[in-house]
């Protein structure tokens, strides 16, 4: 029997092992597969710039919030499987065309955090409801916000024995029963289902299109790295290879500028009084006890304006304008902190910010520690020091937080991604792939057509999830572009479908 | 918590249901799916009568065993999950042309029973080896054979706890990961696997294609009945309308002897001296103790006859040659019993015969009692006394049995099956579903054409798996097209594997 580490236990060596890890270490600090970007560690750039929305679009009035009954355990027949817990999903009428034209329904699989957070930034279902006359669903994925089994936050966390029923096809099954719950209900059995998800929440809708193509007739996955599993990505195309194209597609000194801050950074530290130094010169809020810290604070501050590099503001460029506007004469770290300054304003102070884990945070970590792997190295070539992901080392790692080792082939066990073309060209349909190639994980991304219905569109100058949030007026034309084009693709399979249905109801 | 019916309590509670079964009572007696009519409640059909194979296949020589560390639960990360079993496959590399050619892999998914079974009965995989230049491997279903859990059939069976894990997608899953560990074995990445299953195995080999394309480029299901569950098949078109069905077209008046004989049955059970009446009419081996174990043991007969109604005998045909045998002025039920008498032979006794409860039937029964609840109901139109398949009850029956309820839900939430069509149309590729449509089970199967690729393969006077079996010199011409239509569906889709592997690696 694996030993069972409480909560607490379990807090603390998540908190040591996100702030304290160091270069040598597994790298835990697997960047957030979420639309939010205030999901992000260190993040706040969405809430602070985020434009407001167009629509009048209101989710505390329009939609209703319903409890599912929940199974624990879809695939066993053991005593403990049938415990239930309360899943929340919110499901909004206002546009919806009615069973009896057979009007399509349009769900939000929710990935790694509270559905309220999506109900708030997602654009795609209640921008486009109106015009397919679509029920709007959207569904909380199980252990986030109220969908928590085993009664409390604290009891669902508590070990490996409650925390193990936390997977995605587990939640894939959830969604299943609660979308085929609700069509028995409205007697829209033949009502068509789209679904759409973001980050790991559009993967999990790519997925459910493969897995249960019963229910949903097609999927929006919206900034979906589903390759991204064992082998499949090298270390030179992977994320950090993104965002360092995106650094010196920015700026060539900017990216220049953070290359050899690294190295700066630890020749520093390592000297007496080092770490006291780097401490003042980045205003930290408690001082440094290694350079790491430092570190990762900065490479999570790189991935998330590269990963959230939205118009109107574009992080990137953003951060790249506080490291250049420091005249050339003066030295590297002084124009590093100036772009943290650029990035977060000013604030008090700067790194190792006392700050509490959000449920996304210790969600997350478990996720990336049990069926979702997702391995993460630095190649050479990047502006990052350079990491070589070690499985064993990794597997060690989550074994020594959970008590339980992940399952790293068992993504492309039961979702695939080897050689996904060839696997997929003749079987499937109805899947959208969408990305932006300025998004670090659309390196692991679908990014060309698989076959006719299986497709990729792609926004050379689009950051994460961009196209399913909110619209603004300031959008640029090829993001307006890009959700037109998604409207039409859907537009398709839905007239297909209604063909077939008069057909073969006949 | 569920109370844990021990493995004693638990096979003198299905000996008691299987056999003292009243008509009101819950109907456990679902007929198994198996192509080995020797896994039959009282079958001995198959044994007495199977023509000898005509090829030189002999599977002890031929094949190597293996055993595989194969995962307790692939669908959660509990500590209990990462149990481990030793699960038992077949390979056999006489014709493999090998992975330098990405030569095929024809895998079998083995269903109910020990592997050893099929491999001594299925004759499409050796028939068609070389042919293909293909390696065949085996597989044993978990809980079955050697594959079981836990150490031994005892403890494995012991209570929920232990049999809990024992369901079609985590056998599924098992399937999936033995594959992948061969081919990467082998370095055999891009051959080819064709799955091939028979009854409840050419369930898993349809539904295998479904989930995971990425492992099996197509499947030939031989009388998988996939959609028989909830609503899908009405009584009147269900399993004994068909056996209905045949004996009507063997014989008028074997059918009307037959449908008029269960009121004959229950009206001298009725009477003083009516149950031993009965036990002197049908040479029972110990005394009736009510009217259900003689018509149980009818009913059974008659299916089992009409499932594996396959040539040269055609045990229907014989059947009926014992009913309408007896001249028209005599009993019915002295008609049914030389029915009785001409299916099994001249045996010392009949009816309540002293009988060891096989694995099948122990699995078998878990199996329709958790994930594969099968509504048989049976109509008032068949020979047979009328039953309405009763949902609750079935449940109420299960959960005292094993001390956790079925989930009747489950199949049509993770496989699908109502609206297939609709569904499948423009979704996957490379499915046969063949039937013989004298089989009882071909009710539940797929009878048409889904698409260009999932195809049906009929053939009118066929019998349950027939096409997948030995095949024999005097198997009929239907039989032999038959599996010549098959084969060259199966080389179609090797050919465009091939040319999409050129196309696409380059």
């Amino acid at each position: 029997m694996n030993p069972l580490i409480s909560l607490l236990q379990c807090l603390v060596l998540i908190i040591s092992l996100f702030i304290t890890i160091s270069v040598s270490a597994t790298r835990f600090n697997i960047p957030r597969l979420s639309p939010n970007a205030g999901a992000f560690v260190q993040g706040n750039y969405f809430a602070r710039d985020h434009p407001k929305p167009l629509s009048a679009f209101d989710p505390v009035t329009e939609f209703q919030t319903i409890y599912y009954n929940q199974t624990l355990d879809h695939f066993n027949f053991r005593p403990d499987s049938f415990n239930t817990f309360q899943q929340r999903y919110l499901i909004n009428f206002k546009h919806w065309g009615g069973s009896n034209i057979s009007a399509p329904i349009f769900a939000y699989l929710g990935e790694e955090e509270a559905i309220d957070a999506d109900l708030s930034i997602i654009g795609f279902l209640s921008e486009n409801a109106d015009k397919f006359q679509a029920l709007q669903i959207f569904i909380e994925h199980r252990y986030y916000g109220q969908s928590v089994p085993f009664g409390s936050r604290e009891e669902g966390f508590k070990n490996a024995s409650t925390i193990g029923y936390f997977n995605s096809a587990q939640a894939m099954a959830d969604y299943a029963e609660i979308l085929i719950h609700v069509k028995k209900q409205l007697r829209a059995e033949h009502s068509p289902v789209i679904v759409i998800g973001a980050s790991y929440g559009g993967m999990l809708a790519s997925w459910f299109r493969l897995k249960y193509p019963h229910v949903a007739l097609g999927a929006l996955a919206s900034s979906a790295p589903i390759l991204y599993f064992e082998d499949i990505i090298p270390p030179e195309k992977g994320y950090y290879s993104i965002v360092t194209k995106d650094f010196q597609e920015a700026s060539e000194t900017c990216y220049q500028t953070i290359k050899k801050s690294w190295s700066e950074i630890d020749d520093i530290a390592s000297k007496p009084e080092g770490l006291s130094f780097l401490s003042n010169k980045f205003r930290t809020c408690s001082p440094l006890t290694k350079s790491s810290e430092l570190k990762d604070y900065l490479d999570t501050l790189y991935c998330e304006a590269a990963q959230y590099n939205s118009p109107p503001s574009y992080p990137v460029t953003v951060v790249c304008g506080g490291i250049d506007g420091v005249s050339s004469g003066n030295d590297t770290l002084s124009k590093i902190f100036a772009g943290v300054v650029a990035y977060y304003g000013n604030r008090s102070c700067y790194v190792n910010e006392p700050r509490n884990l959000s449920e996304t945070d210790v969600g997350w970590s478990w996720q990336t520690c049990s069926d979702l792997v997702i391995p993460m190295g630095v190649s050479n070539e990047s502006m990052f020091p350079p990491y070589q992901f070690d499985l064993q080392e990794y597997i060690d790692s989550c074994k020594a937080l959970y008590g339980v080792p992940p399952r790293p082939h068992w993504a492309t066990t039961y979702f695939g991604g080897h050689d996904i073309k060839l696997a997929l060209y003749r079987f499937a349909s109805n899947i959208i792939f969408s990305n932006g190639l300025r998004d670090p994980y659309s390196s692991g991304g679908v990014l060309e057509n698989i076959s006719d219905t299986v497709v990729a569109v792609l926004a050379k100058n689009g950051s994460h999830c961009l196209d399913v949030l909110l619209s603004d007026s300031t959008d640029p034309d090829w993001l307006v572009e890009q959700r037109k084009t998604e409207v039409k693709i859907i537009q398709g399979w839905l007239a297909e479908y209604y063909g077939e249905l008069r057909a073969f109801e006949q």
